[in-house]
């Protein structure tokens, strides 16, 4: 089987003139193994739920999460088991196939570290050690010895075997399955190429298909190894898993704010969680040691077997949060410092193509983190999602919109991202109020308004300062609460703008480059007579109180006002 | 000294009520006996290229690198350790203190392997193992046998000490200078908020001064414990770094291509930057595995000595680079495919905070980058370097223009980006042609233009085919070639839109957020008539043939004829 594999890669990357079939070769006698001896699953139904599951972190992926970018597979996997052994307590197992290379990634450790902390008794991980990266030798090259070493220190239970030993690998794989409460990892000695003479071992071979005129002779080499045409036949999955629904997760009651009432959207985004959890019990959330400003923590207080402590280590908290999101087993929310979510871009990106369905929830976004500093406030994680596909945006400016937010979110297919703000604002919806994602609200208008201002989050209730402040002195704006930043509701803007003189001022609480003023003025491109202003943060801020910030950088209310006499002045 | 850095603390995060004075209290004694025992440097002059490195990972750094997001201190003080012992071959050391938490972060084992590796026997790592996170217990607790077995087998020199005896703190730093070809890290277990009552070792006091009403009581409590006055002064360097300069890199010759000629901008970057090196020996390269695809290994070759290979670890590479950078010590050049900088987002962004210089460059951005799929083609990285503030933004279209970004970029204060591209593409200037940052050039223009179009590397060769077959049809556009996107030069984009009926079309090989077109939508906000259609990668692209990738994600010549025409029609 792993020489009908081995023709199988060279014969597909002949064809397509691109892939990497020295790779494949390596890990020939393992994946043949592993899908016709070891793991069980449903030749036909490669989505069951019951199914073990694989991830070839290496490259592409079986099913459930798309790799490529190296390093994210065993976070993933870490997900998966935590989730089968956790939440869905069924009998699959997961294998995660990794190349040597690849553990140079930080990420790894990361999930190495997770895995053992859980005691992921029902996780194989299997490191493809063929000594050759892509450019040159990997670092510890064949020294399966140091791998070992580092693996036990991480909390694995380890055997080093000859990955090209078809036999000894069937006896890894079942002792693996022995051990309680430590995950297992296979370092597997191979020789990248195997099988292909001239190629085997040799440096400059990595993702480079076979010369044309020599496949047909490597792969009659390879052909002559073949020991039985017998068809091998998988193992059926044990179906335990639990039926469950991920979909129409309810809300008990409604907000219990009042119009008036002062507090932090972050606050609000943990009860809403807490109350979201009471109706499915797939929510789970996650959090990377941040819990307690985050507000998390609520949720973690009644719903404590649903919440994962990820610790700090943001690149596989997005990866667990992937894997446990896979096949539909639950609704995820993962909540860190939005500043902290740039550390796992890479993950949310490769997210996007995995069509993953997880919710990312960021805190302290903007100046207004205040004393803690620039490296806490988050001023460029709007750019960072918007450039996400079909990742929806929420920006919620009150408790109210924030527990709609999280409503919405769980019942939104694709990746959603919260953004929270640390200081309290007040309440500006009443409980009865509707939001639906792509609408705007209009919450401040006269029929003699000279100019619209969209804010979001605290910058929004800095534009109703400066509405108030400008009414008494007889001018009059429209104020537009976005709600939504992606998608963003254009019709809602281009309206108000052509009934206040073609007039719009945006003030963000983000750096101006990617975030609402930007998609505000691409919204607007095509329209002749509207004409744009961006206030938003201009440079690398400082610590100092929030009020003080918010007025340095520009977005607040006193330069709400100037920037509206300046554009009615003119 | 301990007590009295104890005292600062409690008495600066009181006035200030924001502040880690607990965390200081754990550290007192590493501080104390690092500062004023350990290390060498000129108490006056900080910055003094001979002084010993101090990172404070934890939290805020001595000099050189901004901290604060947890895991990146010592990636960085592994850049300095190598300048120091391979570039500057001088006697400095350097010296990162970590916290426990911090160790979860996977960009820390990224730097412990990269400092064995090199055998960076100048750099001192120290764990602060207090046990305590910001939302609770750190996951190995004051467990200090995983973490020396850890640090061992990452092929680290480790001492287990009592963070709070000086005398054992003392003399495991004096050991650790006698270590030859391994870098030494001290696991001190201590006390987080030591020395003050119910509050030492206790949970949720992480980030929280002391009550007002209680400080006067602690700080006499500790000041009690100083049993000297004595003024300590540290011990003067070792003076022995050589003088060096980063200014003024010049090429040494013209560019050698000729109108016509096809070549890849990745494969310029790699000429021009052995180039470079030629004409300053503090050119310095970094790369991920990946020298053979961005081109960087033509510098190897002439340049072996100042190539670092740093493997598949990204955010350590930026870091690495980040502190061979501090002090003005080397020009650094970062290279790997622009997809996976996104890995190291959250690096970039403190890199902002530190007023760093490093450049960087991503090869394989957008879906020209072919049948490799998604997973390496770049489509957010101009959002994600746009929203760096300072940050100068390269994207060169041909090989003439690539060798000036190289050029100016090694002359350019503040973070630097050039975004090269997979495919060849034909040279467009001659190499008299001169480069400004911020000015962009009209490539082809004529008196009856209907519309401008804005293209970039492959995008900007499309253009110049569609305005071609356009003029056979009697259209004419005028074609721009934006040079940098950051800056942007929109004094020259309004100038043509305004000859052209106030129509621009842009057309990028990135996602549509964040990219070329919002920038130029942001750039003629406040101009009445003018009016922008955009071309951009509007979804997960996949696999293929680059020049049928451009066609079905809607950047393709034919897409921008259709556009020009559409524009011209209405």
């Amino acid at each position: 089987m792993a020489n009908r594999l081995r023709i199988h890669s060279i014969r597909a990357t002949c064809a397509s003139s691109s892939g990497h079939p020295t790779s494949c070769c390596s890990v020939a006698e393992i994946m043949a193994v592993l899908f016709f001896h070891t793991m069980r699953y449903k030749q036909g139904d490669p989505e069951h739920p019951d199914n073990d599951r694989f991830v070839l972190s290496k490259r592409l992926s079986f099913v459930d999460v798309a790799t490529g970018s190296l390093g994210q597979g065993l976070g993933a996997a870490c997900g998966m088991a935590y989730t089968g052994k956790y939440f869905d307590k069924a009998s699959y197992r997961v294998f995660c196939l990794m190349g040597d290379g690849e553990s140079s990634e930080g990420s790894v450790w990361e999930a190495l570290a997770f895995a053992s902390h859980y005691n992921l008794d029902n996780l194989v991980a299997i490191f493809d050690v063929n000594r050759l990266g892509q450019s040159g030798t990997a670092p510890l090259e064949h020294c399966t010895a140091v791998y070992e070493k580092r693996c036990q220190a991480f909390g694995w239970n380890t055997y080093v075997v000859d990955g090209h030993d078809v036999e000894a690998l069937c006896q890894a794989f079942w002792k693996a399955a022995q051990v309680k409460n430590k995950p297992t990892v296979l370092i597997a000695k191979t020789f990248k190429g195997r099988g292909i003479p001239k190629v085997e071992d040799a440096e400059n071979w990595h993702g480079k298909p076979m010369p044309k005129d020599r496949a047909d002779g490597i792969v009659k080499l390879i052909e002559n190894q073949i020991q039985t045409n017998r068809n091998l036949t998988p193992k059926s999955p044990i179906e335990d898993s639990p039926r469950i629904s991920i979909s129409n997760s309810k809300m008990t009651s409604l907000p219990a704010y009042k119009l008036g009432d002062m507090i932090a959207t972050r606050e609000a985004y943990g009860l809403a969680l807490a109350k979201l959890g009471q109706s499915n019990q797939r929510v789970i959330v996650l959090d990377g040691d941040t819990k307690n400003s985050t507000f998390s923590e609520v949720f973690k207080k009644e719903h404590p077997e649903r919440f994962i402590e990820c610790f700090i280590a943001e690149q596989n908290m997005v990866s667990v949060a992937l894997g446990c999101a896979t096949r539909g087993r639950t609704i995820a929310f993962v909540s860190t410092f939005a500043a902290f979510l740039t550390r796992a871009f890479d993950q949310i990106r490769m997210g996007a193509i995995s069509q993953t369905n997880i919710n990312f929830v960021g805190s302290h976004c903007g100046v207004s983190v205040g004393e803690d500093g620039p490296s806490q406030m988050a001023l460029e994680d709007l750019a960072m999602f918007r450039s996400i596909p079909n990742c929806t945006i929420f920006y919620p400016s009150d408790a109210v919109s924030t527990e709609h937010a999280v409503y919405l979110a769980a019942n939104t297919k694709g990746m959603c991202f919260i953004r929270t703000t640390r200081p309290k604002t007040a309440v500006i919806y009443t409980a009865e109020e509707n939001f639906v994602i792509g609408q705007a609200k209009v919450i401040r208008q006269s029929s003699v308004d000279k100019v619209t201002v969209i804010g979001a989050g605290v910058t929004l209730h800095e534009a109703l300062v400066a509405a108030e402040e400008l009414s008494q002195q007889g001018i009059f704006i429209r104020v537009i609460d976005l709600f939504t930043i992606k998608p963003l509701d254009a019709a809602t803007i281009i309206r108000s703008a052509k009934a206040t003189g073609g007039q719009i001022i945006t003030v963000e609480d983000h750096y101006r480059e990617g975030g609402i003023g930007e998609a505000v003025c691409a919204a607007i491109s095509r329209e002749p007579d509207i004409l744009v202003s961006q206030l938003a943060v201009t440079e690398v801020p400082r610590s100092g109180k929030p009020s003080e910030l918010l007025d340095m950088f520009g977005i607040s209310a006193r330069h709400i006002i100037a920037a509206v006499k300046d554009t009615v002045m003119n």
